[in-house]
Protein backbone atom coordinates (compact mmCIF):
# COMPACT_ATOMS: atom_id res chain seq x y z
CA UNK A 1 0.00 0.00 0.00
CA UNK A 2 1.10 3.40 -0.41
CA UNK A 3 -0.44 6.66 1.06
CA UNK A 4 -0.05 9.93 -0.61
CA UNK A 5 0.07 11.90 2.85
CA UNK A 6 1.19 15.40 4.19
CA UNK A 7 2.93 15.54 7.82
CA UNK A 8 0.59 18.09 8.78
CA UNK A 9 -2.50 17.20 7.25
CA UNK A 10 -5.05 15.94 10.15
CA UNK A 11 -7.25 13.71 7.55
CA UNK A 12 -3.85 12.09 6.72
CA UNK A 13 -2.66 12.32 10.62
CA UNK A 14 -6.11 9.85 10.76
CA UNK A 15 -5.33 7.40 8.42
CA UNK A 16 -1.67 7.30 9.48
CA UNK A 17 -2.67 6.07 12.71
CA UNK A 18 -5.18 3.58 11.15
CA UNK A 19 -2.38 1.84 9.39
CA UNK A 20 -0.26 1.90 12.49
CA UNK A 21 -3.09 0.16 14.80
CA UNK A 22 -3.62 -2.40 12.01
CA UNK A 23 0.03 -3.51 11.83
CA UNK A 24 0.03 -2.02 8.17
CA UNK A 25 3.61 -1.30 6.19
CA UNK A 26 2.89 1.28 3.28
CA UNK A 27 4.99 3.67 1.45
CA UNK A 28 4.98 7.10 2.33
CA UNK A 29 4.52 9.50 -0.73
CA UNK A 30 4.65 13.26 0.68
CA UNK A 31 2.39 16.32 -0.79
CA UNK A 32 3.27 19.55 0.12
CA UNK A 33 0.29 20.96 0.34
CA UNK A 34 1.95 24.42 1.08
CA UNK A 35 3.94 23.91 -2.15
CA UNK A 36 0.39 23.18 -4.16
CA UNK A 37 1.41 20.09 -4.89
CA UNK A 38 -1.70 18.34 -4.41
CA UNK A 39 -3.32 20.57 -7.62
CA UNK A 40 -0.47 19.66 -9.81
CA UNK A 41 -1.03 16.96 -12.70
CA UNK A 42 0.46 14.88 -11.28
CA UNK A 43 -0.95 14.22 -8.32
CA UNK A 44 -4.82 14.57 -10.30
CA UNK A 45 -2.98 11.41 -12.26
CA UNK A 46 -3.28 9.86 -8.14
CA UNK A 47 -6.88 11.28 -7.47
CA UNK A 48 -8.78 13.59 -8.98
CA UNK A 49 -10.74 15.26 -6.56
CA UNK A 50 -6.89 16.23 -5.67
CA UNK A 51 -7.57 15.82 -1.70
CA UNK A 52 -5.19 14.14 0.42
CA UNK A 53 -5.07 11.65 2.28
CA UNK A 54 -5.17 9.21 -0.63
CA UNK A 55 -4.65 5.23 -0.64
CA UNK A 56 -3.21 3.17 -3.23
CA UNK A 57 -3.85 -0.50 -2.73
CA UNK A 58 -3.33 -2.94 -5.46
CA UNK A 59 -5.30 -1.16 -8.18
CA UNK A 60 -7.92 0.73 -6.00
CA UNK A 61 -7.18 4.13 -4.99
CA UNK A 62 -8.75 5.15 -1.94
CA UNK A 63 -10.10 9.19 -0.91
CA UNK A 64 -11.73 10.26 2.32
CA UNK A 65 -9.74 9.57 4.97
CA UNK A 66 -13.07 8.31 7.43
CA UNK A 67 -13.80 5.93 4.04
CA UNK A 68 -10.36 4.80 3.87
CA UNK A 69 -10.32 4.06 8.00
CA UNK A 70 -13.56 2.10 7.31
CA UNK A 71 -12.23 0.40 4.29
CA UNK A 72 -9.05 -0.78 6.00
CA UNK A 73 -11.12 -2.35 8.72
CA UNK A 74 -13.47 -3.74 6.30
CA UNK A 75 -10.37 -5.17 4.70
CA UNK A 76 -8.08 -5.89 7.67
CA UNK A 77 -10.98 -6.50 10.43
CA UNK A 78 -8.28 -7.25 13.26
CA UNK A 79 -7.85 -5.43 15.39
CA UNK A 80 -11.27 -3.80 14.87
CA UNK A 81 -11.34 0.18 15.04
CA UNK A 82 -15.22 0.06 15.27
CA UNK A 83 -17.36 -1.62 18.03
CA UNK A 84 -19.17 -4.87 17.22
CA UNK A 85 -23.31 -3.33 18.22
CA UNK A 86 -24.85 -0.48 15.62
CA UNK A 87 -25.68 1.41 18.41
CA UNK A 88 -22.04 1.27 19.39
CA UNK A 89 -20.60 1.95 15.97
CA UNK A 90 -23.06 4.74 15.53
CA UNK A 91 -21.79 6.39 18.38
CA UNK A 92 -18.11 6.04 17.40
CA UNK A 93 -19.11 6.95 14.04
CA UNK A 94 -20.83 10.49 15.23
CA UNK A 95 -17.54 11.50 17.71
CA UNK A 96 -15.68 11.28 14.61
CA UNK A 97 -18.00 13.13 12.29
CA UNK A 98 -18.39 15.85 14.93
CA UNK A 99 -14.43 16.41 14.32
CA UNK A 100 -14.22 15.59 10.87
CA UNK A 101 -17.62 17.58 10.02
CA UNK A 102 -17.96 20.16 12.69
CA UNK A 103 -14.43 21.59 13.00
CA UNK A 104 -11.58 20.19 10.54
CA UNK A 105 -13.17 21.43 7.44
CA UNK A 106 -13.98 25.09 8.63
CA UNK A 107 -9.97 25.27 9.60
CA UNK A 108 -8.39 23.35 7.06
CA UNK A 109 -5.84 25.19 4.63
CA UNK A 110 -7.99 25.83 1.76
CA UNK A 111 -10.15 27.89 4.06
CA UNK A 112 -8.14 29.93 5.90
CA UNK A 113 -6.65 31.16 2.50
CA UNK A 114 -9.51 32.33 1.45
CA UNK A 115 -10.38 34.19 4.50
CA UNK A 116 -7.36 36.16 4.26
CA UNK A 117 -6.66 35.91 0.50
CA UNK A 118 -10.10 36.67 -0.73
CA UNK A 119 -11.54 37.83 2.00
CA UNK A 120 -8.65 40.15 3.70
CA UNK A 121 -9.27 39.07 6.72
CA UNK A 122 -6.76 40.11 9.17
CA UNK A 123 -4.57 37.45 10.98
CA UNK A 124 -6.09 38.10 14.46
CA UNK A 125 -10.07 37.59 13.49
CA UNK A 126 -8.03 34.30 11.15
CA UNK A 127 -6.93 33.26 14.74
CA UNK A 128 -10.22 34.25 15.64
CA UNK A 129 -12.15 32.21 13.39
CA UNK A 130 -10.12 29.08 14.10
CA UNK A 131 -9.89 29.29 18.18
CA UNK A 132 -13.72 29.64 18.12
CA UNK A 133 -14.60 26.66 16.04
CA UNK A 134 -11.99 24.41 17.91
CA UNK A 135 -12.79 25.18 20.82
CA UNK A 136 -16.75 25.10 20.78
CA UNK A 137 -16.35 21.99 18.60
CA UNK A 138 -14.42 20.22 21.02
CA UNK A 139 -16.71 21.37 23.80
CA UNK A 140 -19.85 19.42 22.21
CA UNK A 141 -17.10 16.72 21.59
CA UNK A 142 -16.61 16.60 25.79
CA UNK A 143 -19.97 16.71 26.38
CA UNK A 144 -20.41 13.69 24.37
CA UNK A 145 -17.44 11.88 26.32
CA UNK A 146 -17.48 13.13 29.79
CA UNK A 147 -19.95 10.79 32.40
CA UNK A 148 -20.73 8.71 29.30
CA UNK A 149 -21.08 4.89 30.46
CA UNK A 150 -19.60 4.00 27.33
CA UNK A 151 -16.38 6.30 27.09
CA UNK A 152 -13.52 4.22 28.65
CA UNK A 153 -9.92 4.43 28.63
CA UNK A 154 -10.50 5.99 25.15
CA UNK A 155 -13.25 7.92 23.24
CA UNK A 156 -15.36 4.22 23.34
CA UNK A 157 -14.28 1.58 25.86
CA UNK A 158 -11.21 0.86 26.07
CA UNK A 159 -9.40 0.11 22.80
CA UNK A 160 -8.78 2.68 20.13
CA UNK A 161 -11.47 2.94 17.17
CA UNK A 162 -11.83 5.79 14.80
CA UNK A 163 -12.95 8.22 16.85
CA UNK A 164 -9.75 8.31 18.48
CA UNK A 165 -8.09 8.46 15.37
CA UNK A 166 -10.14 11.44 14.81
CA UNK A 167 -9.59 13.06 18.02
CA UNK A 168 -5.91 13.18 18.58
CA UNK A 169 -4.84 15.18 14.98
CA UNK A 170 -7.84 17.46 15.78
CA UNK A 171 -6.09 18.39 18.92
CA UNK A 172 -2.76 18.68 17.92
CA UNK A 173 -3.93 21.00 15.66
CA UNK A 174 -5.39 22.94 18.08
CA UNK A 175 -2.17 23.36 20.09
CA UNK A 176 -0.47 24.35 16.92
CA UNK A 177 -3.29 27.44 16.86
CA UNK A 178 -2.97 28.46 20.84
CA UNK A 179 -6.56 27.09 21.02
CA UNK A 180 -7.71 26.94 24.68
CA UNK A 181 -8.24 22.93 26.05
CA UNK A 182 -8.47 23.37 29.90
CA UNK A 183 -12.25 23.14 29.44
CA UNK A 184 -12.33 19.80 27.69
CA UNK A 185 -10.59 17.92 30.43
CA UNK A 186 -11.70 14.36 28.80
CA UNK A 187 -10.98 14.50 26.01
CA UNK A 188 -7.14 15.40 26.73
CA UNK A 189 -7.94 12.08 29.31
CA UNK A 190 -8.14 10.02 26.12
CA UNK A 191 -5.80 12.00 24.03
CA UNK A 192 -3.07 11.37 26.44
CA UNK A 193 -3.84 7.24 26.61
CA UNK A 194 -3.80 7.63 22.88
CA UNK A 195 -0.26 9.09 22.79
CA UNK A 196 1.24 6.04 25.18
CA UNK A 197 0.73 3.51 22.00
CA UNK A 198 3.43 3.36 19.54
CA UNK A 199 0.70 3.94 16.52
CA UNK A 200 -0.50 7.17 17.64
CA UNK A 201 3.33 7.95 18.19
CA UNK A 202 4.89 6.77 15.10
CA UNK A 203 2.07 8.89 13.03
CA UNK A 204 2.45 11.78 14.04
CA UNK A 205 3.35 14.60 12.45
CA UNK A 206 6.79 15.47 13.37
CA UNK A 207 7.49 11.81 13.24
CA UNK A 208 7.12 11.61 9.10
CA UNK A 209 9.29 11.62 6.67
CA UNK A 210 8.13 14.85 5.24
CA UNK A 211 8.22 16.85 8.42
CA UNK A 212 9.84 20.10 8.55
CA UNK B 1 -38.86 6.39 15.80
CA UNK B 2 -38.76 9.53 15.78
CA UNK B 3 -36.57 12.14 13.75
CA UNK B 4 -35.83 15.75 15.42
CA UNK B 5 -34.93 17.49 12.22
CA UNK B 6 -35.58 21.05 10.73
CA UNK B 7 -36.93 20.94 6.90
CA UNK B 8 -34.15 23.52 5.01
CA UNK B 9 -31.28 21.36 6.93
CA UNK B 10 -29.08 19.63 4.79
CA UNK B 11 -28.00 17.00 7.28
CA UNK B 12 -31.82 16.15 8.48
CA UNK B 13 -32.69 16.07 4.86
CA UNK B 14 -30.26 13.08 4.21
CA UNK B 15 -31.60 11.27 7.14
CA UNK B 16 -34.94 11.75 5.58
CA UNK B 17 -34.26 10.33 2.56
CA UNK B 18 -32.80 7.45 4.08
CA UNK B 19 -35.71 6.39 6.30
CA UNK B 20 -37.69 6.68 2.72
CA UNK B 21 -35.74 4.69 1.33
CA UNK B 22 -35.64 2.11 4.17
CA UNK B 23 -39.25 2.12 4.29
CA UNK B 24 -39.60 3.27 7.43
CA UNK B 25 -41.99 4.92 8.88
CA UNK B 26 -41.41 8.05 11.92
CA UNK B 27 -42.30 10.30 14.08
CA UNK B 28 -41.62 14.35 12.94
CA UNK B 29 -40.03 16.68 15.33
CA UNK B 30 -39.41 19.57 14.09
CA UNK B 31 -36.35 21.71 15.77
CA UNK B 32 -36.52 25.34 14.70
CA UNK B 33 -32.68 26.27 13.70
CA UNK B 34 -33.52 29.81 12.81
CA UNK B 35 -35.22 30.43 16.34
CA UNK B 36 -32.28 28.65 17.88
CA UNK B 37 -34.43 25.84 19.27
CA UNK B 38 -31.71 24.00 19.06
CA UNK B 39 -29.84 25.52 22.14
CA UNK B 40 -32.70 25.20 23.94
CA UNK B 41 -32.56 23.13 26.86
CA UNK B 42 -35.39 20.40 25.70
CA UNK B 43 -33.24 20.04 22.76
CA UNK B 44 -30.08 19.42 24.48
CA UNK B 45 -31.75 16.73 26.66
CA UNK B 46 -32.61 15.04 23.94
CA UNK B 47 -28.91 15.41 22.16
CA UNK B 48 -26.35 16.97 24.50
CA UNK B 49 -24.58 18.40 21.17
CA UNK B 50 -26.94 20.11 20.05
CA UNK B 51 -26.80 19.41 16.41
CA UNK B 52 -29.86 18.75 14.39
CA UNK B 53 -30.46 15.70 12.97
CA UNK B 54 -31.65 13.47 15.97
CA UNK B 55 -32.40 10.12 15.48
CA UNK B 56 -34.60 8.52 18.44
CA UNK B 57 -35.05 4.74 18.07
CA UNK B 58 -35.57 3.35 21.35
CA UNK B 59 -33.77 3.96 23.89
CA UNK B 60 -31.04 4.75 21.98
CA UNK B 61 -30.24 8.74 20.71
CA UNK B 62 -28.20 9.13 17.38
CA UNK B 63 -26.74 11.82 15.86
CA UNK B 64 -24.45 13.15 13.14
CA UNK B 65 -26.45 12.18 9.80
CA UNK B 66 -23.97 9.76 8.20
CA UNK B 67 -23.53 8.16 11.08
CA UNK B 68 -27.75 7.55 11.21
CA UNK B 69 -27.31 6.28 7.56
CA UNK B 70 -24.93 3.86 8.32
CA UNK B 71 -26.91 2.67 11.57
CA UNK B 72 -30.10 2.36 9.49
CA UNK B 73 -28.35 0.71 6.82
CA UNK B 74 -26.98 -1.83 9.43
CA UNK B 75 -30.01 -2.70 11.03
CA UNK B 76 -32.37 -2.42 8.34
CA UNK B 77 -30.53 -3.85 5.62
CA UNK B 78 -33.07 -4.13 2.66
CA UNK B 79 -32.59 -1.98 0.21
CA UNK B 80 -28.45 -1.35 0.85
CA UNK B 81 -27.95 1.99 1.07
CA UNK B 82 -23.67 0.93 0.24
CA UNK B 83 -22.45 -1.45 -2.09
CA UNK B 84 -21.60 -5.13 -1.15
CA UNK B 85 -17.45 -5.26 -2.25
CA UNK B 86 -15.04 -2.87 0.29
CA UNK B 87 -13.73 -0.79 -2.82
CA UNK B 88 -17.15 0.15 -3.78
CA UNK B 89 -18.24 0.86 -0.40
CA UNK B 90 -14.92 3.07 -0.09
CA UNK B 91 -15.87 4.61 -3.00
CA UNK B 92 -19.74 5.42 -2.17
CA UNK B 93 -19.08 6.81 1.38
CA UNK B 94 -16.04 9.49 -0.23
CA UNK B 95 -18.40 10.59 -2.21
CA UNK B 96 -21.10 11.35 0.88
CA UNK B 97 -17.51 12.63 2.55
CA UNK B 98 -16.92 14.74 -0.47
CA UNK B 99 -20.14 16.84 0.05
CA UNK B 100 -20.41 16.17 3.97
CA UNK B 101 -16.41 17.40 5.08
CA UNK B 102 -15.78 19.30 1.75
CA UNK B 103 -18.49 21.61 1.22
CA UNK B 104 -21.69 21.42 3.54
CA UNK B 105 -19.71 22.41 6.83
CA UNK B 106 -18.41 25.89 5.37
CA UNK B 107 -22.06 27.27 4.36
CA UNK B 108 -24.35 25.71 7.44
CA UNK B 109 -26.08 28.18 9.48
CA UNK B 110 -24.05 28.55 12.35
CA UNK B 111 -20.70 29.64 10.07
CA UNK B 112 -22.61 32.05 7.95
CA UNK B 113 -23.87 33.74 11.45
CA UNK B 114 -20.28 33.97 12.79
CA UNK B 115 -19.03 35.45 9.25
CA UNK B 116 -21.69 38.11 9.04
CA UNK B 117 -22.45 38.54 12.68
CA UNK B 118 -18.70 38.26 13.98
CA UNK B 119 -16.58 39.31 11.31
CA UNK B 120 -19.11 42.01 9.67
CA UNK B 121 -18.70 39.83 6.38
CA UNK B 122 -20.96 41.90 3.44
CA UNK B 123 -24.14 40.14 1.82
CA UNK B 124 -22.13 40.02 -1.09
CA UNK B 125 -19.28 38.78 0.13
CA UNK B 126 -21.71 36.05 2.13
CA UNK B 127 -22.75 34.95 -1.42
CA UNK B 128 -18.74 35.15 -2.74
CA UNK B 129 -18.28 32.24 -0.22
CA UNK B 130 -20.97 30.10 -0.28
CA UNK B 131 -20.80 29.99 -4.27
CA UNK B 132 -16.87 29.24 -4.19
CA UNK B 133 -17.03 26.30 -1.85
CA UNK B 134 -20.41 24.77 -3.52
CA UNK B 135 -19.17 25.26 -7.04
CA UNK B 136 -15.25 24.12 -6.53
CA UNK B 137 -16.76 21.48 -4.24
CA UNK B 138 -19.55 19.85 -6.72
CA UNK B 139 -16.54 20.03 -9.16
CA UNK B 140 -14.62 17.71 -7.35
CA UNK B 141 -17.82 15.47 -7.24
CA UNK B 142 -18.29 15.76 -11.06
CA UNK B 143 -14.32 14.58 -11.45
CA UNK B 144 -15.70 11.41 -9.44
CA UNK B 145 -18.57 10.53 -11.12
CA UNK B 146 -18.29 11.45 -14.69
CA UNK B 147 -17.02 8.60 -17.03
CA UNK B 148 -16.46 6.50 -13.99
CA UNK B 149 -17.22 2.54 -14.75
CA UNK B 150 -18.99 2.58 -11.61
CA UNK B 151 -20.85 5.28 -12.16
CA UNK B 152 -25.01 4.44 -13.39
CA UNK B 153 -27.95 5.99 -13.35
CA UNK B 154 -27.54 6.85 -9.56
CA UNK B 155 -23.44 7.65 -7.96
CA UNK B 156 -22.89 4.29 -7.67
CA UNK B 157 -24.77 1.76 -10.20
CA UNK B 158 -28.47 1.74 -10.54
CA UNK B 159 -29.61 2.06 -6.73
CA UNK B 160 -29.24 5.01 -4.88
CA UNK B 161 -27.02 4.81 -1.81
CA UNK B 162 -25.89 6.98 0.67
CA UNK B 163 -23.90 9.10 -1.56
CA UNK B 164 -27.09 10.38 -3.17
CA UNK B 165 -28.48 10.82 0.09
CA UNK B 166 -26.21 13.12 0.68
CA UNK B 167 -25.58 14.96 -3.09
CA UNK B 168 -29.50 15.78 -3.16
CA UNK B 169 -30.07 18.14 -0.42
CA UNK B 170 -26.48 19.50 -1.89
CA UNK B 171 -28.41 20.53 -4.83
CA UNK B 172 -31.12 22.32 -3.61
CA UNK B 173 -28.64 24.05 -0.80
CA UNK B 174 -27.00 25.42 -4.35
CA UNK B 175 -30.39 26.86 -6.13
CA UNK B 176 -31.54 28.22 -3.22
CA UNK B 177 -27.79 30.53 -2.99
CA UNK B 178 -27.97 30.84 -7.12
CA UNK B 179 -25.09 28.84 -7.36
CA UNK B 180 -23.59 27.80 -10.69
CA UNK B 181 -24.65 24.29 -11.40
CA UNK B 182 -23.92 24.15 -15.55
CA UNK B 183 -19.83 22.69 -14.99
CA UNK B 184 -21.71 19.88 -13.18
CA UNK B 185 -23.76 18.05 -15.84
CA UNK B 186 -23.30 14.19 -14.15
CA UNK B 187 -24.40 15.19 -10.76
CA UNK B 188 -27.50 17.04 -12.16
CA UNK B 189 -28.14 14.22 -14.41
CA UNK B 190 -28.00 11.85 -11.06
CA UNK B 191 -30.18 14.28 -8.95
CA UNK B 192 -32.78 14.50 -11.25
CA UNK B 193 -33.08 10.45 -11.53
CA UNK B 194 -33.08 10.91 -7.61
CA UNK B 195 -36.04 12.93 -7.35
CA UNK B 196 -38.03 10.59 -9.79
CA UNK B 197 -38.56 8.45 -6.67
CA UNK B 198 -40.80 8.97 -3.96
CA UNK B 199 -38.32 8.96 -1.21
CA UNK B 200 -36.71 11.74 -2.49
CA UNK B 201 -39.70 13.75 -3.56
CA UNK B 202 -41.14 12.84 -0.05
CA UNK B 203 -38.05 14.24 2.02
CA UNK B 204 -38.11 17.31 0.02
CA UNK B 205 -38.13 20.79 2.40
CA UNK B 206 -41.28 21.94 0.96
CA UNK B 207 -42.94 18.31 2.09
CA UNK B 208 -41.72 18.62 5.55
CA UNK B 209 -44.34 19.34 8.45
CA UNK B 210 -42.18 22.63 9.47
CA UNK B 211 -41.95 23.53 5.93
CA UNK B 212 -42.15 27.45 6.14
Amino acid sequence: MALYSYFRSSASYRVRIALGLKGLAYDYRPVHLVKNEQRGDAYAAVAPSRLVPALRDGETTLTQSLAIIEYLDETHPEPPLLPRDAPGRARVRALALDVACEIHPINNLKVLRFLTQELKLSEDDKLRWIRHWVETGLDTVEQQLAGHPQTGRFCHGDTPTVADCTLVPQIFNAQRFGCRLDHVPTVMRVVDACLQLPAFQQAQPAACPDAE
